[in-house]
């Protein structure tokens, strides 16, 4: 297997982007990728999408296909896969293209990650959505996606003593890095008052403990580490890529507030990368509501179980903290595109390494990702470093 | 880049089945497989699957986790990933465990596609096929999937003096394979009579010119070849596995009876091989509708552009022909449940290489696939061979 690099990278802003398609979405992400590789497009030998549900969001599957081509890649026939695996779609797309470049079968392939959620309404937004968990034994229940990290939330706070109070720093948190990121669709201060008194969306979880619906795309372009300085003075290598699986229903689940897919896959990550969790500088990791954020860090071993609720408070996730976790504002703050959050999470921790961060630089040699597909049944980690 | 066998293969009936839900049908053929390869489920470490649109069809996205879960995988935490190119699902799956197991990240590796197109409605199921086309410029103005083949084959008779016919005895040999095979959808011969009476679907296609609606799953399992025998006494090696894309929409194709896609996913495939035209025992080959088959023929370089017709006509293609092509009767008579025909196609390329294959065995040491996503925006090849 070979090393290999990142050596582009493109991200629109997140939000309701009422006047941008589906496919100019990502249109914009991968011309900006292009662009910051000083790359031509003729150079481009495979690619690779995360979408979680264009079939359903705007009637289109087959989504490889239709980006290659309106990236005028088509005229070369590259080949372009999409993968899915609900909200961790975007971690699979790089994982392939790590994949495809380590193998030696492609030199230079674009991993990216693109959802446009906002073209239907509230209702139908939420049964999409339903349809990362067990349709059969959860959503025809009517449990929906809030509800089930809602389930998590209270076995949390139940077991181990997490205060409400605690839960609310971290939207806090992500909100204080968010407001520094040109990207992000709520680049607003909050306050824990913010959170609690915002509408309750399911007990415990309130309005702003949950990540927002929005269009957004973003992409990345990987080559083998031997060729990066062709194309950048800043290539960023890929130390680690790793994934798993649990069962799809949170029911099946041992512990219900362990993702034992994070567990599997951070260390998994951890062994590749021959990596210590000292080593690591900042973590981007996939807080699709607060409590996610807490299992988390507990998960992928930063600190104890129960712990990472008053690492929070005591300030040691916070952007010059000990452990920096989501500088960009994660998915509260900065948006939640389903499909492109495991890519966008790559594009943070890529701009921070490169040192392009502005107001949210911090001082950083290596950074991970964590991104999550469901309730915890698909998990994708990646852990990057500076050469 | 390591060599690469099958091991073990499975597949379930193909049909209306009614009485199977989706997560059954894949669980079937995924034990078919398991028990094919006399393997047990812990030596699994990574899982594809192909599937066009479980979210639409069953309101099921995260099929990876889904499908590892109820295959008793989800305890080891496996990566497994869902693949989507339209009614090419499979044939990418197939492909990115070729190349997880060539890279070496994993050894032994399942390649599986499912569908189940039965549980809607036809108005439904044609919306939902319409999105492997490109929706703003072709769903929206109304066309179908018979629709857009039919242009093809419009432009195709006019071109090249192909007589309806000719067209008709594609659907005809077909049948006569598929009468031999157990899984098969629809195993009864027809005449062409029976085409050219039964029902216009889209001008000049008719109801036997068309592949069914199915549900279906199949499944296959790869290792490295140096590890092959520890399961198998008869390994089949991946000589080839290719993919290439193209445009979207038909109506930007410099030639829309040439699918240029198949061109350069073919090209690929003998580079890779080293093996040329002539060294093809048999090929399945994408009939979604009989005018594709006699495309994919012609595209893939086994006779020039017009001939495939001829060809037909004159028995070349049959069964103990000069060139077999689907021998499993096809996509036309075993039956096209979208996200698994891609891989029931190595199904039948390893079954017959094992001299397994009953009353419709054929002579043969190669044998290649060929399938497609769309009108040709996705094409994915294979030649395997045995060792």
């Amino acid at each position: 297997m070979r090393d290999v690099a990142v050596i582009g990278i493109g991200c629109t802003k997140f939000g309701e982007l009422w006047d941008k398609s589906f496919r100019s979405l990502f249109v914009e992400a991968g011309t900006m990728a292009i662009a910051d590789a000083e790359i031509s497009g003729e150079q481009i030998d495979e690619m690779f999408v995360g979408n979680m549900s264009a079939g359903r969001f705007v009637g289109q599957e087959h989504v490889g296909a239709l980006i290659a081509d309106y990236s005028g890649f088509a005229t070369a026939n590259i080949p372009a896969t999409r993968v899915e695996a609900a909200c961790a779609s975007g971690g699979l797309a790089f994982r392939q293209a790590f994949t495809a470049v380590a193998s030696g079968l492609a030199d230079v392939v674009v991993a990216a990650g693109v959802e446009k959620m906002n073209d239907v309404g509230v209702e139908e937004t939420t049964d999409v959505l339903a349809a990362a968990a067990d349709r059969e034994w959860e959503g025809i229940a009517g449990v929906t996606f809030p509800g089930l990290y809602a389930m998590i939330a209270r076995d949390y706070m139940n077991r181990y003593g997490l205060t409400r109070e605690q839960l609310a720093m971290v939207a806090v948190k992500n909100h204080d890095n968010g407001q520094f990121n040109p990207n992000a669709q709520f680049p607003s201060k909050i306050t824990i008052d913010t959170v609690l008194n915002s509408s309750l969306v399911a007990d415990p979880l309130r309005l702003f403990d949950c990540s927002p619906v929005t269009d957004g795309a973003a992409a990345v372009i990987l080559c083998p580490l031997d060729r990066a300085r062709e194309f950048t003075d800043t290539p960023i290598k890929v130390l680690a890529s790793s994934q798993a699986s649990s069962s799809i229903a949170l029911h099946d689940r041992a512990d219900i507030s362990t993702l034992d897919a994070t567990v599997a896959a951070g260390n998994r990550a951890f062994e590749m990368s021959k990596l210590q969790r000292s080593d690591i500088d900042f973590v981007e990791v996939h807080d699709c509501f607060t409590i996610a954020e807490l299992c988390a860090i507990e998960d992928l071993g930063f600190c104890k179980k129960g712990e990472a609720g008053k690492l929070t408070e005591d300030g040691e996730t916070a952007l010059h903290g000990k452990l920096p976790v989501n500088t960009s504002g994660g998915l509260k703050s900065c948006g939640h595109p389903v499909g492109a959050t495991g890519v966008k999470q790559i594009y943070e921790i890529v701009t921070q390494l490169r040192g392009d961060a502005g107001k949210r630089q911090i001082d950083a040699d290596i950074g991970m990702t964590h991104n999550v597909g469901g309730t915890g049944a698909t998990v994708v980690c990646n852990i990057l470093g500076r050469v």
